[in-house]
């Protein structure tokens, strides 16, 4: 095998597949990327048997032929080789042995046969929804942060993506608080249902590059979720089983409406929680009233008190939540203001906007012996 | 006591003294930073016992006192007060309980008395240098790396600073390198000769602006050395002792010079090292001709091979070096080309300029089985 690259572009590939690469494994093949240059273009693979990552590189196929490099040090050496326009050349012999070059630099390393490696899974593509990479990597985002990875519950380390006529649905969830994004697509799809791993859903959304103009097609089969995308095909296995049924937990009551200004309510979480570590789980309580929502914490390290200018509609409410839950929400809200609906001290409070697009859910905790 | 600060300049202050907290001590007091109001200025200081720093603060008294509060908690509630013209003010009453108030967000903490603080010694300020806080801060840098602090020779956890006429001599050494640089002084002063902890330079480095402008005071005494810059005084213990004789280790004789652009040969340094872990101290093998320096290394992941272009006087020569102890030096240097001067495989390889202002000594390694 004899290919002949620019390094920008093959450093990006490695980049890409790099991120379907396990960080430990007993299966060292798996630590591997295929450079499958069999055919005319030249491909890059990673494949952890969970989440499989497929890039096209552009290059030159010299001589064909398949190889498989170990990933760490097949990115480093790239990575450090020149800078500029000479081209970065790897051969390797019938016996695996590769020679990668450029410039004045020669590396030799030992690869393995690329028969070795596992193939992705075949997906047949015809069921499929298209978005906006934009689209895509914003709704992880605005989710991601409350799947719970290492629950008992599988189902929490994964995130429900439902295709409803034109809408797509992203809902994660980790027993303590929801996120819901409802996205408008452009066209009516069939119905769709699927659990996807967050692992997954995170690597992608670092791959993507969030362009706006660019789509995201994504393909369903009964076992696997495929996202195709620039030269890039991404195959994730589906987590099996029946996701939580949420729609009972929503609820549009409410007896307390407010509104208050997002950076003004982060800042306050934000400094209440220097009084606060993980290990002793105080709450912010907060007092909403006309205009007013006064937020307090108290600790073994001292008090903080803090009033937030706010617009509140209905009755007033003392309610308190475990800090960091309202923060993870607040990071990802885009909106300048935003409102919580609230109807009592042990029901849950909703921040969401008036079309729907967010809903996130959060659980009050006690707070009879804090006040 | 009762004080108001601009938000800016206390952080900036806490920020300053934080670099005398010790990470973890037994004696809490000296986790605290002492904010002292008694007098018409405002002063913070951190102490550690080894190192301790004092800063001026730009504030007004309302009501003189002394207040030491948990340092961390202190730096955590400052940052995160709102920025802008607010002034911040801060409270203490005499059980120490103090408020700390910017806008609509007011702490409360427990602070600590004063007088539990332990001041910095008592430094007599009569022989001192001066040399620009960039000079300093240059000469720190160019021979920290060189310390080695958990060796049980405490001595080479420090640095050597010796003054002598209008010269002051900076060395660090490790029992593998030695780091030199030469600072010629505005003036003549007294001879000193002192050993200052490795860490006092290292906090000293990061707090110092590296203003070409600005000045540095030194002053010695027996068992301190005290720097003076800006509203800041450091005062530190020095390390006991006779430091190691260096002159007869340097020697201008060489076998071999040759002259390489800098930056060329770091970067293959930098692809060798990939190739090795700290572990199995694989060298760097140097073949110098006449207008090339080959550079090779083999391990169990591969082997590099690099050729840089070159220009030797004197007889060729085959070396063997740790290359991070190449690495360090290089970093550090910032002439566009480096000149080395080698005896034998066995003796001391120099890099230096021309002036004298840095010599690094390196010790070459056996390279029999490697090549």
């Amino acid at each position: 095998m004899k290919l002949e690259f620019k390094k920008d572009a093959l450093l990006n590939g490695i980049n890409i597949v790099s991120k379907a690469i396990p960080s430990r494994t007993t299966m060292s093949i798996l630590e591997c990327i295929l450079i499958d240059a069999d055919a005319s273009e030249i491909k890059l693979t990673g494949n952890d048997m969970e989440l499989g990552i497929e890039t096209k590189v552009e290059g030159s196929v010299l001589e064909r032929g398949k190889i498989a490099l170990e990933a760490k040090l097949f990115y480093e050496i790239i990575r450090k080789l020149p800078d500029g326009d000479t081209p970065v050349v790897i051969t390797s012999d019938n016996r695996f042995n590769t020679v990668i070059e450029c410039e004045n630099a020669v590396f030799n390393i030992q690869g393995r046969d690329g028969e070795e490696f596992s193939y992705l899974p075949y997906i047949e593509r015809n069921q499929h929804i298209s978005l906006t990479q934009f689209t895509l990597k914003e709704a992880i985002r605005q989710t991601i942060f409350s799947i719970s990875p290492n629950d008992s519950n599988k189902m929490m380390a994964g995130e429900l993506l439902e295709v409803k006529d034109d809408f797509l649905k992203v809902v994660s969830l980790d027993g303590h608080r929801i996120s819901i994004r409802n996205i408008q697509l452009k066209e009516h799809y069939d119905n769709h249902k699927v659990i996807v791993p967050g692992k997954t859903l995170s690597e992608i959304s670092k791959i993507l590059t969030g362009d706006n103009e660019k789509e995201v097609l994504i393909y369903f089969s009964k076992n696997h979720i495929l996202f195709e995308f620039d030269d890039t095909v991404v195959v994730s296995r589906l987590i099996d089983g029946e996701y939580f049924k949420i729609d009972h937990m929503l609820s549009s009551d409410y007896e307390t409406r407010v509104k208050l200004n997002k950076r003004d309510f982060m800042d306050n979480i934000d400094r209440a929680m220097i009084l606060i570590r993980d290990s002793d789980r105080k709450p912010i309580i907060m007092n909403v009233e006309d205009n007013n929502v006064n937020m307090k914490v108290k600790s073994a390290f001292g008090s903080m008190n803090a009033n937030v200018p706010a617009h509140k509609s209905g009755k007033d409410i003392m309610i308190a939540f475990n800090p960091k839950f309202l923060l993870d929400a607040l990071r990802v809200i885009d909106d300048e203001d935003v409102e919580l609906y609230m109807m009592n001290p042990k029901s849950p409070c909703f921040i969401k906007d008036e079309e729907g697009t967010y809903i996130y859910l959060i659980l009050p905790v006690n707070f009879i012996n804090e006040a």
